[in-house]
């Protein structure tokens, strides 16, 4: 397989675990439908390359490839009828979610630098590509998004680590493949090491502790 | 009169009926001024389309003429003063609203397809240019949009069938204006059946009854 | 100092003026920890430009400046590390907040003239420069956002008066930055005036009064 394949595989599975997850939430926390569990999963797994692409100013890539398109609408159709059942993996989907995170705060990342953008911008809109879709579900439930509570087991600060190694090594020379992998491993460990953990992010001085 | 001016005329109708709808749903559910008011009928008329254009990678055709803008802020100050009187009129005005969604399916479909995306996309489109504005408006109205809600009567689904059919028709090379006119009136047909009969989309399996 | 540094000092005042103001609301409002104080304070300063630059078709242009997202994010950090101290200064915020929105109405009212946007557009262009940052803070927050509210004490209405003067000396063929001071003026005494005096919009007929 060669690794234009592998990171559209990587990419899909992305798509399909922020589908499902985004699914599930919509039919934990609202009364919705059809339409509004398949427009949840769909806005949860391609709005983060949306936000970043409409950043860019370039034509929002997932939603021109009806393969992401599809890939999502079966994620929510999955999420749809298997709810109960899968309200009882949520550990996996922590995982999936995490590798989704991963693999879109890399592949955010790598477009901005490859466009041209600063490091600063880069590092940004991995994390957004990673974040965006999760938190524009969020909005349309009407709920604070998660990444910005705090007690988000980070989510956000992975990203941007995952994403900032990318950044670095692009900036270095070493614009390979293996900086991708090894970038989104970097998110990905952090992730799981703060959900593990329960690490939080600093709150503001003052606040009451959680 | 010649079919680009017809479209035009229909065009507005539906900005009218979206401006008047979006207003009148602004001052029955927030306490907003004038200026609320106003802003959130432009959104409910325009918002679909500027969403659909940003998918489409173009400027924003609805904020470009300044025909939608200011047929939009007419039906808001309508709206703004007879408020009292056209809440006894929420019959008529859904009957604008529906024929605001097929016209609006049926436009953001045929535009999407005429730009070169595909057939998954122009359908998804349709819906997105129905459905966008009210959508952006309950966001800002802080209420989880009705297109996402077990108790729309379809809403979203109409838009998808009226633009489907165009796009199928397009597809077997039938491009004509009565291919337009028969999708925005399979959308409208729906939508009113679904109103008067009640009719929703299926709920996840599970979920206690509405 | 030429005038191009000129309105980029003042630019990036008012970018400073609405992170501290965006992140200080964040910290008021919800729980959240520094990513989500930063996050907040980045979008209420570079939000309504990026809206404004995706209504005009444009890659946006304070993503694009590392100046004003690093700009942005000074004044985030500053509101999370001083936010007990800087709640006592609220009317020093009040009067940051309103020069941010007078620069901000002024500058984005002039853009959208540059690229032959028309002068209905240009000051709703103008105004949403102005708002749209913080609107989309309140819509993450999930509140209804300030300048809908009948309580904003005008906020858009200065925001649209002082980009109208600039449009209409734009037009007249009074291009300088002359202008552009005397429109921020308006702005500026207007907002002022309406918190000092506390004028607000009209209401919807029938509406109970504040």
């Amino acid at each position: 397989m060669s690794t234009q394949s592998l990171l559209l595989v990587l990419d899909l599975v992305g798509i399909l675990a922020f589908a499902v997850d985004g699914a599930l939430t919509a039919i934990r926390t609202a009364r919705v439908d059809i339409v509004g569990v398949l427009s949840l999963g769909l806005v949860t797994a391609i709005g983060g390359g949306v936000i970043r692409d409409v950043l860019l100013g370039v034509t929002p890539a997932t939603f021109q490839d009806w393969r992401y398109i599809t890939t999502a609408l079966v994620g929510g159709t999955l999420a749809f009828f298997l709810s109960r059942q899968l309200t009882h993996l949520s550990r996996p989907i922590l995982l999936f979610d995490a590798a989704g995170l991963s693999l879109f705060a890399v592949i955010g990342a790598t477009k901005a630098q490859e466009m041209g953008f600063g490091p600063l911008q880069a590092v940004l809109l991995g994390a957004i590509t990673g974040v965006g879709g999760g938190t524009v579900r969020d909005v349309l439930l009407n709920r604070v998004p998660t990444v910005l509570s705090a007690n988000s087991h980070l989510y956000a600060i992975p990203a941007m680590l995952g994403a900032a190694f990318v950044v670095l090594a692009n900036v270095a020379g070493f614009g390979t493949g293996l900086v991708a992998v090894v970038g989104a491993l970097v998110c990905f460990t952090v992730r799981i090491l703060a959900l593990r953990y329960r690490w939080n992010a600093p709150l503001p001085p003052g606040a009451p502790p959680l």
